[in-house]
């Protein structure tokens, strides 16, 4: 499972959802309110390869945590039993967690950087995590998809060449056409948002910049285990 | 039923709904909540045609599941017996499945491809199904409207073209003006979703594109039987 | 109250509500629940000249009626006396039927068909009504206002052209500038929609079309006595 | 506390606030209903120099009252004043109203109408009052900030020359830069909706319509006592 | 704690969030109700270096209060703790105060403005604060970034004039580049707010503004103390 070398395996299935808990936990005595937290993040870590949780609470305004999961795709039913074990999982705690932000695609190589792949490349299964999490959804303008190739190229060169000035910084690209409203999803892991901000800072004077037509709303998460979350619950 | 020759038969209203579970739904007793998830679709399959169930939750963010809904248009009334019979059996249940967002409109054999009716296009009627949907409203620009037919017939040419390299998806268009704010609705039936996802890829460089106001929200469902999906309930 | 020439008779409020059921009407017992829903109406219709009742329901996803309410404006005073009485018929029912979309205005002769009151004119206080009413507001573009009057007339005369192809289909004008935020309510009545989308479609490719800055949300309606629709509700 | 003489006197913050009732209301007795309802209209006009009632109920949809509040912001603390003695008096009656729209801003001496204090100009502090009030913010493009005086004092001639046409209709500007979202507030009074609405239509062919950014949401009132609004709750 | 000199001390991570006091805090009885409130500022106080509160209410229409958090990031882990210890703060008391906006940034030394720190440069440490806060989240078109140094320069220049010309009103520029949706968070603190209300007018006509992509929503609040608060709640 820790194979994901894209240009040749089978592609991953990333999937995002920030969840807001109900008034209802909020009633619940404290150990139950824990108790009945970490069977619900255990219910959803059972249901795919690899699973992550982030705090997203003061972060943003209508969500706790984020939730991160990853399946293989190999075969095409593999989205049907993904999505179908999935709303089990959360239906045996639908009255505390409710959905509210989901973002999801499947990787593919990218057509403009064919090298092998790069350090800077997220591994979805691997062990160890970065404590900071940064997500977006992002379109480009349909001029975009008009301009030549080598002009195409050529801005992603000038993208790309400023991203690997930030070595600590990773990075996973999700296809989302035809599967939700988005093109993409951008994902970064990094253990300096100061320093992902200046990366941010850095790309917003390239030309490719004139050329998207939405990248928010971002998410940004804060990694912690379910016990470390359970403890913030009161 | 079956005979869905756009061209010489009468037209077919198509009619989607997303509905959300109340938390009334997740405070039954399982066995309860399945009960009454069962009746509630069987009561609405029992107004019209043809039905399908897709779970769309995990899949976006605000509904659990979508119903697909078919009816003949044999004569004037039949949206009114249509509407009128869906709002009687909606409300059986009304303390447990609110609508979240409705989709609708009526076929029309297409201006731009009058060949006879192409393998490709989608029977609403039958009895087989492909496991994915993907659907959403559609709206063209203005300028579209007032560009010669020619040019608009080459546009439609190229967009025609790409779609006939994916023979595995098939399409459905329904016409929507003056009966909801979007012009159409474009349903897709695929049994892959990472090929589908490679098809919308591919049609985002066509001339075509540009003409494009809007074609989001878009929905994507996991075809469930009634039975798999009151599983799913806990 | 039947004479509706507006060139020489006062003008007329035009005003719509759609409205929602809470979840308490679907807690009463269906007996109570058809038996409140029935004074409900019966207390909106008598504040004023003529109501109308259609199901948008199953149309729409947030609304479950629509009501439709002509009063004649007599004097100044007659929109003060309409919204109060309404608001008192309203709250009587508080409790079970909430308001979601309000579009209302006032006639006025229109500039552009100075023509005797034509044919497919809506009288809002006639007895006999089509099965179907579509409605939305309605605004245009600032440029249009700086047009010279000769242009905008020749476009009219376009639209007007194609509307009258359409015999069936009657129109009603409201003028809401300074009222709501839209310049217009526009209403139409129909027996077939499916020719009403039609009509729709066919007005798409005039010149006036460029100048439309608004025209959603569309609302729908299929007409039905209180009787009729009290049934729907278990 | 009559002199509103702008040009000389302390400026007048006035401040607009829609309330909507709570079930909660909807679920007390009538006669404590109405009581309640003038225990409230109390509360708040004993925070300030004047205080108005509009009913906007069936006007707008997410709102039964329109609460008009004026202040004399004789210091810099006025504004700090204003605020607390209005959050106790909304906070004694927080289970039964709740506010849904916030509008306001100061006044200021025009710099394009110069003149004597207008015959047309609002006494926010007069005991007699007009039956209809509108009001809406207003945000002009940063176009219009880069014009030349002169051209920005030609297009306001026109607007002020047209306004002045119709005698009955007065006026309010409150600035409200770096107070709220809306760079002004423009409150209207009338007995005539009819004639208003005329107005607002005859403004749509001037020049100075090309830089209004917005304009929305309108609101129309209608003048009650508090004693004439509680008639209406049941 | 008190040496925020930007240019050579650690960044200071800025935090704001609005909140809204349920209707279970109005259902407590006043005593209970000042003491849970009392109780839930001093939590949020205990988790950083600098808490101060603000009235929203009657301000804007969906909160209450506003809070701002001031934390020294000396590490990079500094968000991370400030975030679990915040989430922990707020959910002791979620059943009473829900979280509406919130945006954050981080400082850094300004580009256009490199002399030693200004006067009028706000310290978020200091015991002294002015009564009136004016917030909001700031982002620049994307063509801004593509005009030349010495163009962007010049138009700063321009801007900074002005604000040199209100030496009473202080500013705090946080970064929010890839942390929020928008590009920095813009904080002002004013003893006048008719003064504060000019500035921003004067800015109107300045080159710079041409190149505002998104300056809303503004947020305004009346500093008080949690006791000064309280007393409002009833």
């Amino acid at each position: 499972m820790t194979d994901t070398d894209n240009e040749t395996g089978p592609p991953t299935l990333g999937h995002f959802t920030t969840y807001r808990a109900t008034q209802r936990l909020w009633s619940l005595d404290p150990e139950e309110r824990r108790k009945r937290a970490l069977a619900w993040t255990e219910g959803l870590g059972a249901t795919t390869e690899a699973t992550q949780l982030y705090i997203v609470q003061g972060i943003e305004s209508d969500a706790d945590v984020l939730v991160w999961s990853s399946a293989v795709v190999e075969s095409e039913e593999a989205p049907l039993r993904f999505f179908t074990a999935r709303a089990a999982a959360e239906n045996a705690h639908r009255d505390l967690f409710e959905p509210r932000h989901i973002l999801w695609g499947m990787t593919r190589p990218s057509q403009y950087s064919r090298a092998a792949k790069s350090a800077q490349e997220i591994d979805p299964f691997a062990a160890e995590r970065a404590p900071y999490l940064v997500m977006y959804p992002f379109t480009k303008t349909a001029d975009w998809y008009l301009l030549g190739p080598e002009t195409r190229q050529g801005m992603m060169n000038e993208h790309i060449r400023i991203g690997k000035q930030f070595r600590e910084i990773t990075q996973l690209l999700l296809y989302s056409f035809g599967l939700q409203d988005q093109e993409f999803v951008v994902v970064y892991e990094t253990h300096d948002l100061q320093l992902f901000s200046r990366l941010v800072y850095d790309l917003r004077d390239t030309e490719a910049r004139r050329y998207t037509k939405a990248d928010t709303p971002l998410h940004t998460g804060v990694r912690v285990s379910p016990q470390e979350w359970a403890k913030t619950l009161g």
